[in-house]
């Protein structure tokens, strides 16, 4: 593939309830439906293998890194992030690459 | 997909040099055809978008928790991980989830 990728990993702070955590998945899950230059989209919740490890992940590909901007600063991302994210966020660690 | 995804993002120390970064892609890019078990293997540096981004994210999948594992703990992988990662580590943070 010949794309653009964006990674992020969260922690989130102490007493965040299943039920916050599940309404940031669901959230994000309306965006591709939202903003079109999303090409693929998965997202999870840590599998519990490994110690230390972060408690959620999301990796979105785009077609270019216009596309990824395009995302990134999209006003129903943002709400999403301001909303139901940045409340809970402990750590946060992102990377963008070219796949 | 159905499946299980590891990610990892990595920052390393400071004077680490790009032959270094080489390196570990170069060690990583081999290990596909030496561990059966990967399904999928994507790696890159961070593009430059973004202020705070991590150095170096690899995502990798497997058919399930246990070819994951079996990968984890490959002595090919773990070669790679003694040898070339961990020397020039700083932060490393990851998470494994179901796809």
């Amino acid at each position: 593939m010949n794309g653009f990728r964006h990674v992020a990993m969260f922690r989130w702070v102490e007493g965040t309830t299943t039920g916050q955590q599940d309404e940031v998945a669901a959230r994000l899950r309306e965006l591709p439906g939202v903003i079109r230059e999303i090409r693929e989209y998965s997202l999870g919740a840590d599998a519990g293998v490994n110690p230390g490890a972060y408690d959620f992940v999301l990796v979105a590909d785009f077609a270019d890194q216009d596309a990824y901007l395009a995302y990134r600063d999209h006003p129903s991302h943002r709400a999403v992030v301001d909303r139901y994210i940045t409340p809970i966020v402990a750590e946060r660690a992102s990377i963008q690459y070219t796949t």
